[in-house]
């Protein structure tokens, strides 16, 4: 099972840390692909829950980028789990091809997914009772605002009624959220909707995202529950010779920054800031 | 520019009708895939405006699915436009290698997408001002409610406000919409909020859409602005090896029978059921 997947690789290492893979080529220069994603990957393995990579970034490189994300992708062990950034989307038979690129062709541990197509635009996903499927519910740009913040009929903004669909999916506790970092509140209030799912904080890092309040305001009652996605912040932490240590470097100040917000989180609901409990 | 584009190729063809192309191997078989497809659209290049392949069929395939694409398309010549069917959507900077693959890495004439992530998911797409964006807006599955009909507090439902969202987006020239098929009603409505804006109706066949009553509702006032799309009921027309002669016939049978509604639903709006008149 997904979640039992990371719950272990998030206690092994101590970590709510996932590190994004976004191969920008002009970020990364004229360097080899896989073998710049494997150095960060091998420099970072001890200190994350997940590895996230962001498809759009590997299709973007041709007919070869698929192969470049596996061979990209062969330092993770198989006790941590794999992420994939998709935000798929569609009618039924069309989202059973989906999960089934993502979960047989590919055998990613989870995906996140798009709802706009309702129910049977999902349920193809969640079919897979051992893989994770996080639901896109509130994203931290600009225009997330045209859509996602609109009032409905009955007075919620339109992410909250995405929140409370995903929870209806959840019945073989296999769904989680995808909430922008920017957005305290609105975090805040979603995970007191969905208090046992996931959520999947992106954004912390180049989008601006507040760290400390994010974390406190996507913390389940047991102080877990949430993966902290940082993707630029770490991959390209240099551009010199020195990227991989500097990677490093940068994940072991977020997985510590993070774990000191989870303490005084745990310590302010009284819990006396105690050990990790997934 | 994709919309000249389609306008010669459906004024060459007479034809509104767009075969979609989604390989389920199940269908076919035993069968070479990209030979597969190569007969069948070798068999229907005089009959359509357009092509549609929906990549999470070919992305089911693993690494290799892509160039499979690509060599199914081989037949397809450059004045047929060949529209992505991926409904991609995301934020900005995700966005933009989005639109770079399927506008630069695979040079497709156009792509569907999700507008879920608002302005700045959907512009790195319409950037490419000669290319097409469809913009997913009511769809026709049975889940389609569970959000795209949602009713806002100023009393629309979502659907429409994506539609006037895509509308506002407009400013190039290059916004289409998708609509299911099965829901004239609001196939109409949502023609008179985008008088101008090409309409992409799947979900012909197959999907079980009225043909006759989705080509009325979704008529531009000039008699044209719209792609009839049927995919299974073309390219498994035949499950035999008259395969493509079968999917001929189809496409065919198809073509002159949305050419019929469009001269009748001209003749009632006083046209006199002329030309076409894109």
């Amino acid at each position: 099972m997904f979640r039992e997947k990371l719950r272990a690789a998030s206690q092994r290492n101590n970590s709510f840390l996932c590190v994004g893979l976004d191969p920008d080529p002009e970020l990364i220069g004229g360097r080899h692909l896989p073998g710049y994603l494997q150095a960060v990957i091998e420099s970072t393995l001890d200190l994350v829950c997940a590895y996230k990579p962001n498809l759009a970034f590997f299709e973007a490189l041709g007919p070869s980028g698929m192969n470049l994300l596996i061979e990209s992708l062969a330092p993770v062990p198989k006790e941590i789990p794999i992420i994939a950034d998709v935000k798929r989307g569609d009618i039924g038979n069309t989202a059973r091809f989906y999960a089934r690129a993502l979960f047989e062709a590919y055998d990613f541990d989870a995906a996140t997914v798009n709802a706009y197509g309702g129910w049977d635009a999902v349920e193809p996903f969640l079919a897979y009772a051992d893989r994770g499927v996080f639901v896109w519910c509130r994203s931290s740009n600009p225009g997330s605002a045209d859509l996602q913040d609109q009032r409905l009929a009955d007075g919620r903004p339109l992410y909250e009624a995405v929140a409370e669909l995903a929870r209806s999916w959840n019945t073989r506790g296999n769904v989680g959220l995808v909430m922008g970092a920017t957005y305290p509140e609105e975090l805040a209030r979603v995970r007191g909707l969905c208090p046992d799912m996931l959520i999947l904080v992106p954004g912390v890092g180049a989008q601006a995202g507040d760290l400390a309040a994010s974390v406190r305001a996507a913390l389940d009652e047991r102080g877990g529950g949430i993966i902290i996605n940082a993707s630029r912040q770490v991959v390209y932490a240099s551009t010199g010779a020195d990227f991989a240590r500097a990677a490093r470097r940068a994940a072991e100040g977020l997985r510590d920054e993070i774990n000191r917000e989870r303490k005084a989180a745990l310590a302010a609901m009284g819990s006396g800031g105690g050990e990790t409990s997934w």
